[in-house]
């Protein structure tokens, strides 16, 4: 490295898959690749917000599944294509942690590593950066450092972490990580003002991700070993290929950060959403003044609290016009090959049309 | 004639427009050329039923709107070119019914002319064709006919025919033809069991229709005259484009029926329907246990008593999966280049947003 200070990498994780947003998410499209808020998909918003940290694309790494290498890369032109890591079979997030670390560390164990989920939404992005950057010097001064997310409401589909006293390197010490929990135990949470949501973020120093898996997930180290022996011998990918598939499938959560008795936390208070269903998406996606929310040019007569999705040519060409006449928090969504129509309150109720679909043997359209 | 018996004809009245029915109804695509009930377009439909008493296209002659001509066509490929009457400018009724009378008087005379609109709907197809043949025969016998629909409910929206006593030609006089009522008078109307909803049906020789409007349209009449001379010099249809603007534009209704006191009626039970609204598609659709009316292949889940309309690419090619998640009583229509969703009850509101598309100047779109 020609510059003294190690450099800053990102991993963001885009292989996740789901179908609450159907018929917008598809198997082949996710939700990361979804502009479910802006214009841009998530993950284009993503790596926008760490550029300025990473210094370029050149360390930006994305680990994601085969069937969404085509669909990233055209997302992310600027992203050069060894930067994607492709995972072979889906294991989890410890082995795509572990592979961003082991690369990172050939060349630069000192180099921080950013963690980061695809499909998030940031409201406040300089407050953002700015955490993250308190995220990299803990990481820096050698402590595997979490950002919690400050929580609003007793929600009971996260997992949460319990803040303990000041660490070292700046920030809290990570008490536990707890479970998605239950109602009452996710309002005395937030009561105590002691716990955050566990947001997914991690930072780290290369060398010591490394070191944390050596020490509690020995298969997977071994497994990343034998990627850097192939990487020296230039031909990375065809060990990855054979041995990925017998890596431990295992979340960095349980794998490694609850083995681990000296994690940092921040809390970070930056208008944070993972965008968990239709609901989420319209609460922060741009509205008139009556609560429709949709593509220039739809007609809303006498019908408020709509939201339409328009993602026909790949969210492109919005040549039809949608006319919405004595309607309420409806969602409205159209892909070039299906049209789905439901109250707010019911999307999540999509997945039984994804079954349906499923069973009369239209793969195709899930 | 080579047949001793004269001969019959039909006119279908196809020049109509409205926006009812938008998006699937446009000013280029009036309500008659669509598959509202069935697969078939109504005026395919309405061809259809008069055929066995025409006994072929060549006896068939269509009114409608020079914007129409090429989709009227394409509907009806069997008709005679020449058998399409365009006019040039809308002139109501009157007109259009006198150059099919000249045109079938010129060599027939004794001709009988049935005369109908082209977008209702008829359930009972035999029992239409029974009295079909009565009101021909009532006309033969030199009596202009209509038939009259036996009411069903108190309608507002129709005008009504007050049956006399009965008519030397078979059927009952005309007493008078009465405007749409208010709902009082409807209500007594229906009481009474004297009066019929006026069709728009009308039957008769040609001759006797060419008297009547000698009679009480002489403006008109003059107008047939220089048709007359034109088509015996070889070219009719320019004095149509030079003449037909000059004629009154009056209906067949009030400019000769409620003149004449020699009128017979013949009351028709048929299962008419003008199909008014979305609301009388629906009850007329095929349905679903559950009252949903929709292409192959929509998906419902908990959704009751919809209407799903899927008329893009001229309503083939369907490949487009529509799938509606706890919502009720919904239209939904698509075309090519419009997506409306109104609930069943609201969609005589549809022409708010035909205003509202006019307004911003997307007049394509009406």
């Amino acid at each position: 490295m020609t510059d003294a200070r190690p450099s800053i990498h990102a991993l963001i994780l885009a292989g996740g898959a789901g179908t609450r947003f159907w018929p917008a998410s598809r198997s082949a499209r996710p939700k990361q690749l979804l502009p479910l808020v802006s214009d841009d998909p998530l993950i284009l918003e993503t790596a926008r917000r760490v550029l300025p940290l990473c210094g370029g694309y050149e360390n930006v790494l994305v680990a994601s599944g085969r069937h969404l290498v085509e669909a990233t890369a055209a997302i992310l032109p600027e992203l050069p294509f060894h930067n994607l890591l492709v995972e072979p079979v889906p294991r989890n997030t410890a082995p795509a942690i572990g592979w961003a670390a082991a690369r990172v560390a050939r060349t630069d164990p000192d180099a921080v590593l950013m963690v980061l989920p695809s499909d998030h939404h940031i409201a406040d992005v300089p407050g953002f950066q700015a955490t993250l950057e308190r995220a990299v010097a803990s990481a820096r001064a050698g402590a595997i450092t979490t950002i919690g997310i400050t929580p609003t409401h007793p929600e009971t589909g996260y997992g949460y972490i319990e803040m303990g006293d000041a660490h070292a390197g700046g920030g809290l010490t990570v008490k536990r990580f707890v479970e998605k929990p239950h109602r009452a135990l996710a309002e005395e949470f937030l009561a105590t003002g002691r716990y955050l949501w566990n947001g997914g973020m991690f930072f780290f120093r290369a060398r010591d991700m490394m070191d944390a898996i050596r020490a509690h997930q020995p298969a997977l180290a071994a497994g990343l070993d034998a990627f850097d022996r192939a990487a020296a011998a230039g031909d990375e990918l065809t060990e990855v290929l054979r041995t990925f598939p017998t890596l431990p499938s295992v979340s960095i959560d349980k794998g490694v950060m609850e083995h681990m008795s000296t994690l940092a936390v921040l809390p970070g208070d930056f208008g944070w959403s993972d965008i968990g269903s239709w609901q989420s998406a319209w609460e922060l996606a741009a509205k008139d003044s009556v609560g429709n929310a949709s593509p220039e040019g739809a007609v809303f007569i006498d019908s408020k609290n709509n939201q339409v999705v328009d993602l026909r040519n790949g969210g492109h060409g919005k040549h039809r016009v949608i006319a919405l006449v004595g309607v309420h928090d409806l969602v409205v969504v159209e892909t070039d090959d299906a049209l789905l129509i439901v109250p707010r309150e019911r999307s999540q109720d999509v997945k039984e049309i994804v079954d349906a679909l499923r069973k009369r043997g239209d793969t195709h359209l899930v």
